[in-house]
């Protein structure tokens, strides 16, 4: 295939699912670690945006956490310098003094963190970052794996609001890593080899390295694909619930300070599913943390939703639950003593 | 722990999935392949049986696939002793001299028609087979990656109902393999090695012993669980999807001799999940041949649902598809000329 084709491929991948009408009027922040998939991201973009009359700007933004020594400096200043040659603004953050970044997901949480600051400091609407197919094939197998129930096979979000006025998007959500590295190679554009690893930790490396290979060898179905499709799947499974869901719990579910209140009479029908999903939107409602609460918790939730049996009892984060009739009532930090 | 409260933990397995009271007035074919989990199901169901008063019996039924050569033969006189040795009917059963058994499906269709054959000559209600909750974690894990779709992650149902009469139920589908093994070593009952797995073709024996022992080596949130559970859950979706499609089937599809006739006009704000699930129905009310259809088929045909275009094309087995105004016709073995 010449050259320019296949250029003007990955170019399209992302145009399909991310039109650049949508965003060329708008700042977009690109996350960009300097690892193959980030530095193919900020190009594609770069071009589609050279491309296109509109008042947007792209911003080019790297968090250097730290965590590889001299080399993440080295990413750093990598990462401006291609910023440079794009003639693209570079903003760059790096932990406060206090910050612990010792897990991967304080690693996200900081990351994301000065994204957003980023990009509401800028005025930009969108973050973009460089998920692609394979981190989608690798986040299904894992939650297959880890439990974590058919709503997380839904894997990464192609696009997700981060607060009113800014969300990430992800356009190469579809775009397999062999079509970047092929993109790069033929741009001549280097990277920064393992950049993008920073935050794999060691399962998810053996995911990647190890298991999917082995399983990509024994099984000439194409695997990989099966994984894409059950996401994509689970995305309709979920939007259907969602419909089902939403309305309920307008119907049945009171938020007060501190309290959730359940109108059980339309819920003693619903399917379990229904009903649990109903739970959870009520909880997050609350905004209440969902982290202490495992499966068996929701499923405990839903009984008493559904079941006849008056009682009380407690769950994680420090929820009373009472049953009385037919109103569950949840409150958070014990009940008050005189009511 | 002592021997007797072990035992007794194994019959209450059985006894809690399937109580003793659904099924003492009936006859029970059991499938004894003479491996350790059919060996341990028919001691269960035996002791569970002779402790129970009614007017059943229970039948040892055994497929000698005559796959494993001189070992075949062995296996089928072993059964044999051991149902004499419980003092319980033995039926037996071979391949017909012109059936070639040389995949794992002819394998599996010709020993269910033989159990099926054999239930009904018996007046037995139920065959009981002795699939577990390995199997199970097996078969779903199986379809995670061979792209089975949701529906397919329910995995081995518990109970499934073969003719009008006849159901096949798994009373250990909650069992792990080490309470089987234990069960039998307690017993001292003997069984024989590897007849339990004359159905494993390469993959699924690779995927048992060498890919889930793997993954629960690195994954200490055990795996195994995971996959229940999302089996589980897959259930529940599907018993929720059911309750939605089954009424829409009711009243949009139309079946007549080779033809089929949706009325689009209450399917088109149904969301694709629903419009698929239709489809498949309707396919299979038709009596038509599934295997041909794949997920790419499935969907061009909810597509011509759902969408607005008019037009004709041509599905697996032969089906045509012709879409106008609020009607969509499925014709299978071609259009007739003059009509």
């Amino acid at each position: 295939m010449p050259q320019r084709a296949r250029l003007i491929m990955l170019q399209d991948a992302i145009q399909a699912v991310w039109p650049t009408n949508t965003w060329r009027s708008c700042h977009v922040v690109v996350a960009v670690s300097g690892g193959a998939d980030s530095v193919a991201l900020l190009r594609g973009l770069a071009e589609l945006h050279r491309r296109t009359s509109g008042s947007g700007e792209l911003i080019v933004a790297h968090f250097n956490h730290g965590l590889r020594g001299e080399h993440s400096d080295g990413d750093q200043s990598w990462v401006a310098q291609l910023a440079q040659t794009l003639n693209l603004r570079g903003e760059f953050g790096q932990p406060a003094e206090s910050e612990q970044l010792d897990t991967e997901q304080s690693a996200r949480d900081a990351r994301y963190a000065f994204l957003l600051n980023t990009a509401e400091r800028c005025g930009a609407r969108y973050i973009a970052t460089a998920h692609t197919a394979d981190d989608q094939v690798e986040t299904v197998l894992m939650r297959v794996l880890r439990g974590s129930g058919i709503d997380g096979l839904t894997g990464i979000p192609r696009v997700r609001s981060l607060s009113a006025s800014v969300s990430v998007v992800r356009p190469l959500l579809a775009v397999r890593r062999e079509e970047i590295e092929s993109y790069l190679q033929q741009l001549d554009q280097p990277y920064r080899t393992d950049a993008s690893n920073h935050e794999s930790h060691f399962t998810r490396n053996w995911l990647r390295n190890e298991l999917l290979p082995a399983i990509r060898e024994r099984l000439p179905s194409d695997p990989d694909r099966s994984l894409l499709r059950l996401a994509e799947q689970a995305n309709q499974w979920s939007e259907l619930l969602e419909s089902i869901v939403a309305p309920l719990v307008e119907q049945t579910v009171r938020v007060e300070n501190h309290r959730l209140q359940f109108n059980l009479t339309l819920l003693a029908d619903q399917p379990a599913i229904v009903v649990q999903q109903v739970a959870r939107q009520a909880w997050r409602a609350a905004g209440w943390p969902e982290q202490g609460m495992g499966m068996a918790d929701w499923e405990r939730l839903s009984t008493a939703i559904s079941g006849a049996e008056a009682g009380k009892f407690q769950l994680p984060g420090h929820v009373q639950v009472a049953r009385e009739a037919q109103t569950l009532e949840l409150f958070r930090g014990g009940f008050p003593e005189n009511c």
